[in-house]
């Protein structure tokens, strides 16, 4: 599907359940994700398809939750095409440090996708995350590719994967113009 | 037990279960929550004991989030000797601000506890958190309750407890090393 509709990437939780999880993750686990991935990504390689593995924290997934341990786990792997997918709203919850998070990646060469999303999921630059610090380590590692906004309200999004999320409470309403002024904070920091 | 203990406050999660919730709370399920709140409320108060409401984030309760939640929570309850108990990692993950959400519960006259743990419940000053507004925050509105540290590692938590809390990787091994870099960090930022 992603071949057929000219798409270079697929990214997101693709390495396990996005479910609160009952116990930390058996070894068992660990290996038949990384077996999957593996021939997942071989088939993606056929397409010149690339796969970024995007860390949750630790409420989402007990697989993957920082940076480094999302590039040990691509490292075991072991295939070209697999790369590390950042999200600010994990990254807050669960690295030591956003910008050594972000040169982490990067100097591994994994860096490959970026997800934009406040601390309470609502509109960037009114929660916790230290946007300077990020955004200057993305400028810092001259990283050129995809930085997608995220949020999420259950005025617009499914009830389902807004329970997933646990979602409780809206922090907006007008998604058009949470997502204009989303661009406009991405703009005058990142300078594109 | 608190009374014949000798305590004072009885605080925590005392208002609903600690548990990733599947959907957002019922009107019943609230109306319930402040009921059984308010009886033990009269209770505790024959004993001049206080209850401290401790929100937490999204992942562990659908019934309050934040500190204007709480406090409208605790408004709708009625009771003099029922306080917010705000806690930093939580409030990592759901605050709009820090520093507001302290003033907002002085002003209120319900300012009754705090937890003080890093957003990766770790060592204190290795992760997110904006200790300098938070803890200015307290000095400013001349808060002179308990600062309680909490951090956990399944090394010492049992694994009930850790699996709850979603703790997947130990930041630590030395709970005694641990507390006092917490207690010396602390100390140093608040002068006490």
């Amino acid at each position: 599907m992603v071949r057929d509709t000219g798409g270079s990437m697929l990214c997101g939780v693709i390495y396990g359940a996005l479910t609160k999880y009952a116990h930390p993750a058996t070894e068992r686990g660990l290996e038949n994700s990384r077996t999957v991935l593996a021939e997942l990504a071989d088939k993606a390689a056929e397409s010149n398809i690339r796969l970024g593995l995007e860390f949750c924290n630790r409420y989402e997934t007990n697989v993957i939750n920082t940076t480094h341990d999302t590039l040990e786990f691509i490292s075991q792997i072991g295939r070209d095409n697999v790369m590390a997918h950042l999200d600010t709203y994990h990254m807050n919850i669960e690295e030591y440090s956003m910008a050594g998070a972000v040169k982490e990646a990067a100097a591994a060469g994994r860096l490959g996708y970026v997800h934009v999303g406040e601390s309470h999921r609502g509109q960037l630059g009114t929660g916790s995350i230290n946007w300077e610090e990020f955004l200057g380590a993305l400028k810092e590692v001259d990283y050129d590719g995809v930085v997608t906004f995220e949020s999420f309200s259950s005025k617009v999004v499914h009830p389902t994967f807004s329970n997933d999320l646990a979602i409780w409470r809206n922090l907006w309403d007008d998604n058009v113009e949470l997502a204009a002024g989303a661009r406009r904070f991405l703009r005058e920091r990142l300078g594109v």
